[in-house]
Order: C-alpha cells, then sequence, then structure tokens
C-alpha cells in the first residue's frame, strides 16, 4: 500500500553536527549569490529520509516551489509553519488582522505578539526557524479591486524567480468573500489552489484541491462542509463569536500540508475533498467535476481549455483523465467515494447534489433564470454574498 | 449528527479586552491563594464558545484535569502545547532527549532552543503561552527501575491536587520499552491512558484509547500500525534515522488530543482507535477487548475487577457495558469497524487477529508454552523486546 523504504543498508542518522548543506542540495534559485551565510543552516535529515525510504523520489524539489498562503489564522499559520519546516522554497503570506489574545486557544501565535500583523509576526517567527525560505508577506485585504489586482500579480510573478508564477495557492481565510476573490483569481490565471475550511462550532472541517477547468471551483456548486448545517462564513459578519479548537485547527491544516506535499512532489494520493468530523472521526471523501453552466466564466473557459487538453492528449493518458474526471451519475457529476446518503439534506431547499455520508452543503443555489448568466467577480461577490445569506436564513 | 449551536441569539465575540478572568471559572484547585495574578489573563472565548454551541456541556471542567504527556517530541510536544492553549489544568511532563536541530522539521521546538532538555524548553515556550496550567516536568527515561517507581508515584499523587491521581497518560514515545513500561503502571495503577505513534517512513500513525481491564491493553496483543510492515520502534535501537514530517505527526497529535478533549469533557464518539494512512488519506477505526491470556498479570486483574463491575451496574447499563466491549467474533475479540481484509497480513507467521482494511500488526506473538504465563515488568520488557525483535526481523 505504501513505500516500506529499504531496510537492507539502514542510513545511519544525521545529527545537528551533520547536516546537509545548502550547497549539496544547489544553489537556492531565488537567492543573490555571494550572500554570506553566517547562519545556522536548516536540518534536512528526517526529511532527506522520505527519498531513502522510497516515499518521496526526489524530496530535494520541495525548494523550488513557492506557495501562496491566503489568511494566517487558526489554520493558516500552522499550514505556514508546516511549510516552512518542510522546507518549501518561497513562502507569500496574505492576512489584514492583528494578533488577539483571543487568538492563544489555536497554536502558532505568542502573547507577546498581541497586537503585531498576523504577517509580521508569522515571517518573524517563520524566518527564525527555517532561514533557507524565502518570505513575502501583504498586510492587506485582498477583496478590495486595488488589493486584489496586486494579489492577482504576486500570483503571477511572486514565483521562486521573479516573474514567474506560483506554483500553489492555499486559501486558509475564514469568510466567503475572500474565498470567492481567491476563485475568482485563480479561474482567470488557471492556478491550482487549495481551499481549506473549519466549522463555527470548531468540531469539522475540511479540504479542497481545486485546478481550474478539471475540477469543480468554488462557484460550481454550493460550499461543502462537513456535517454541519450551519457554515463558518457568517463569522466576523454578524459578529457571532465562533468557537476554536487547536485540535481540529492542527488537524485541517496537516491534512491540508500533506495534500500539498503530495500534489508537489507526486506521491501517494493526492484528495479532491478530504473533511473531518471530530466528532465521530470521521474523514468523508469526494471529487466533484466542474459546472458546465458556472457562473463564472473564467472557470467555464478553463473548462473548455482543459476538454481541448484532454483531447489533444495521447490517447491513453486522454482515457485516463476522462476516468478521472468525468461522471455523468448525478446533476452535480459529484463522484462518491463513500456511501450515498445524507438525512441533513431532506430538509433543504433547491437542487441538492447527492453526496457522500458526513458532507452537506452550507446552502442550496436557486434555479437560475435561463438567460443570465451573471459572471462573479470581486466588485459583486458583495451583493451576490447577501443574496445567499438571506436565503440561507430562511432554510 | 452534532450540536448546530443556537443562533437565535448570538453571543458577541470577546475580544482581548473582554477576558472571561479566572475568577469567573472559579479558583484554580492546585494554586496557592493570595498570589499575586499581575500578568495577561489567557483568553478563554472561543473555547467558551463551545458551550454556547451545544458541543460540551462544562467546558471550564478542563482546568480540573491533570495528563501526562509522556515523550515530548514530534507528537508530545505539539500534543502539550495543544492542551496548554485548550486551557488543561495541570501538564506534568516527560523526556529525558535534549532538542536538536535535526528537530526542526516537526512543528513545536526553535533553533535557538537545540541544547536544551525537551522539557525544559518545552515549559518554558507553554507557561508563556498559557500561565494558568500547572507544570510538573520530569528530564528522565521512564524505563529505568527507580525512574519509573517515581513515575508510578507521580501518576497516583501528581493529580492538580497533590496526592490525588493524575486524569490521563499520553504516550507519545517513539520506542517499544518506553510505551511497554506506560502499559505496565498503567495496567497496575488502573490508570486509562492513550497511546500514539507515527511510522519511521512518516506517512502513517494511530492514537489507541486503553482503559486497563476494559479495552485491550499494549500487551493484549501485537502492536497495531497503520498499513505498513516496517515500524517505528526500531527507531533509535539500530541508529536507523527515521523520516519524519510536521504534517503526518501535527494530524496524529490533533487527533490525540481531540480524542483527550472528548473523553475528559464527555462529547462526541471517543475513539478506541483510529488510524491515519496519509498516503491514501484513509482512517481506520476499531476497538479491542482485552486478552484474557494478556502476559501482563495486572491487565488479567483489571479485566477481572471491571467484569465484576458490570455485574454490579443496574441492568441496563450492564447490558450496555456489555454491548460495548464483548465480541466473540474473532479470536483476538477484536471489533471490526471497516471491511475485514489486510494483504499484508498473509505473509506473517504466528496467528493473526482479523483486522479492518488498513490496519496490521507490527509483529506476531508466537504461541505460548501452557503453564508459563510470564510477567511482563520493567526489569524483563528488555528481553523481551529482543525475542520480539530477532523475531519481527525473520518476518
Amino acid at each position: 500500500m505504501q513505500g516500506t523504504g529499504n531496510r537492507s543498508s539502514p542510513a545511519r542518522c544525521l545529527t545537528a553536527g551533520n547536516i546537509l548543506g545548502l550547497g549539496k542540495i544547489g544553489t537556492h534559485p531565488g537567492r543573490k549569490e555571494g550572500k554570506p551565510k553566517a547562519r545556522i543552516c536548516f536540518c534536512w535529515s528526517r526529511l532527506m529520509a522520505l527519498k531513502r525510504m522510497g516515499i518521496v523520489s526526489d524530496y530535494e524539489k520541495i525548494r523550488t516551489f513557492a506557495v501562496a498562503v491566503v489568511g494566517v489564522g487558526g489554520v493558516g499559520s500552522v499550514t505556514a509553519e508546516m511549510l516552512t519546516r518542510c522546507g518549501i522554497g518561497k513562502l507569500l503570506l496574505f492576512d489584514y488582522d492583528k494578533v488577539e489574545l483571543a487568538n492563544m486557544n489555536r497554536l502558532f501565535f505568542q502573547p507577546h505578539q498581541a497586537g503585531l500583523s498576523k504577517v509580521q509576526a508569522a515571517e518573524h517567527t517563520l524566518r527564525n526557524i527555517n532561514p533557507d525560505v524565502l518570505f513575502e508577506v501583504h498586510n492587506y485585504n485582498i477583496t478590495t479591486v486595488e488589493n486584489f489586482q496586486h494579489f492577482m500579480d504576486r500570483i503571477s510573478n511572486g514565483g521562486l524567480e521573479e516573474g514567474k508564477p506560483i506554483d500553489l495557492v492555499l486559501s486558509c481565510v475564514d469568510n466567503f468573500e475572500a474565498r470567492m476573490a481567491i476563485n475568482t483569481a485563480c479561474n482567470e490565471l488557471g492556478q491550482t489552489w487549495m481551499e481549506s475550511g473549519v466549522s463555527e462550532n470548531a468540531v469539522s472541517g475540511h479540504i479542497q484541491l481545486i485546478i481550474p477547468g478539471e475540477s469543480a471551483c468554488f462557484a460550481c456548486a454550493p460550499p461543502l462542509v462537513v456535517a454541519a448545517n450551519i457554515d463558518e462564513k457568517t463569522l466576523k459578519r454578524e459578529g457571532v463569536c465562533a468557537a476554536s479548537l487547536p485540535t481540529t485547527m492542527g488537524v485541517v491544516a496537516g491534512i491540508l500540508v500533506q495534500n500539498v506535499l503530495k500534489f508537489l512532489l507526486n506521491f501517494g494520493t493526492v484528495s479532491f475533498y478530504l473533511g473531518y468530523n471530530a466528532m465521530q472521526d470521521f474523514f468523508p471523501t469526494m471529487s466533484m467535476k466542474p459546472n458546465p453552466q458556472c457562473d463564472d466564466r473564467n472557470c467555464r473557459k478553463q473548462q473548455e481549455e482543459y476538454k481541448k487538453k484532454v483531447v489533444a492528449l495521447p490517447k491513453q493518458e486522454a482515457v485516463q483523465e476522462e476516468d478521472k474526471i468525468i461522471h455523468e451519475d448525478n446533476e452535480w457529476g459529484i463522484e462518491l467515494v463513500s456511501e450515498v446518503s445524507e438525512e441533513e439534506l431532506k430538509n433543504s431547499s433547491g437542487p441538492v447534489p447527492e453526496l457522500p455520508e458526513g458532507i452537506t452543503v452550507a446552502y442550496t443555489i436557486p434555479k437560475k433564470q435561463e438567460d443570465s448568466v451573471p459572471q462573479v467577480t470581486v466588485e459583486d461577490s458583495g451583493e451576490s454574498l447577501e443574496d445567499l445569506m438571506a436565503k440561507m436564513k430562511n432554510m
């Protein structure tokens, strides 16, 4: 089921005095040459052991990737720390919040950092942990028009080498607007991203991989949540104080970054959707194809391009690609991985997709008028949010 | 499936300036009166929200519990941090290692702590995060005879009030000997504990709840591991450098402390065994009743006492208790929660229990000679380890 490593010639453990230096892994593409390196090198021994054990074929490649983390809260901060400790090449952090004492029931931030911006506090901590990582931090809200343009620019040009695109965007935000902004940007740029979320009652969460054109985007279907009718997107909007636990957020960050490692380093099975129900220790999985009637014009465009790409593939590969994502079992094209049955959906209004046990929708989308397919943009997402919120309240 | 909270009267979010003080939660039973409190109070707002949302009926009770964490490495340090941030009453930490730079690919420790003892470094960090927690740290190896006696004494007397027993022992160690020592102590004292582990290839792990007499102890059956024939217990013994990832260790710590919260605060379903296969995102669960022929005399004694307790219960409760743990489906009394099938067991020798998909044994125990039922003690566990290791090598 998984690599068992080569036990015949066990490698001796590399200790602090026996570290793989930077030189052995190659020159950091984003770091200027000639810079003095009078500092502690990050120790790679336990990570490079993944190669010796046959899990990852080329672990060093981690240093060539640039990943953006949007939202540096309970999930995002731990996500950034895990990536830093895994030796990622570059991290771009986006958040506009300040550290508060009310955040101390989650991992990462410390009381003495209260009042600092989250990105500034995070950069300071993370740089100390692994000085090999390049950091770029932005203390702003990505949903305003101006910042959104800058955010798009950094996705396109903020890679390890300036001017090249980044490799992955991770959404660790706590509200619907920010998720829609990331979705809009990634659809326009054809940027693969992963979404994460924790319910406001703190006992469920999920991660989701979104490859524009290939898997459902955030606007293709109602956002999926795990086994709870309430949803975290009302947080901060209505002044509701959400519950949170370091456990749930740590698990969600862990499965998110695990999925990132598998995706970037090409090992194991990358999950399209993985839920976590902490009350029952239940972890539903599923995948979803994109909605051809998606409100987002760029999503529909990416779907067309993806279809052309699949057609252009050599025959065998194309069949595998088709197998992977085309499922006509139900209206929403959802591929079921576990049992179909969801009691909680019974009372919902509007068309409801068939979903694996334990996954439900945050709300349902009403039937559209035939000839109006509004494009979701950052400017009008505020309005559509109000509509959706009103509908959710009536559920 | 889980509480949805009361949405009709949302509580306003408590910010840093609006913190639930110590006084409101009650006097800390383990803290001397009259002590000045000129320090930042830990903010409980996001934790107390669990009550308002109907998840936990009495969250404040967390402050009355004392938990021991044995092993403050990749899993134990994060476990201790999560419990600290959840507001546990008292933490007892046991470890004899020093922080090394080779630990920096896991969460918690920072490079500037290299060279410090793990318990000392952890106490310093955790006390800063939540000064309300009482800490007691022991920088020693629990498997030596003298330290083992002291360890037993602290389980019996190290509770929140000195002289009372602690509430839970968590095993976050990385070797077989230390697990057997904890098992021996907990069987003798009737102490409930939870075991955790991560495979040496870094891509699987598990947690296990052990209630002496009620569920299988660590000596009742071969240790269970998730979907890998290799096992982490050779780590440090043979100089094999195990791989490790902050992701897997973060997930295991998260599901461990989540189980602790559910157990102590009485909500959700407490898992007896929960595995994590990171390659497939597969989380098998199961439970196991104790082995009446367990090598540990105290385990057999606890089983007798548990039977008496069940008989003494009012009829309805007794039936539920019986239902919960007695399963005669197979030789090992393992209750199957998921599908039965495990290819990897085919090549094993000795009696092999039927196990859910994805869980396998680290090794099998050979048939015992009829009239010798050796008692596992700390003194002789070293010997039996060698036997077992030799057998494993021949597998």
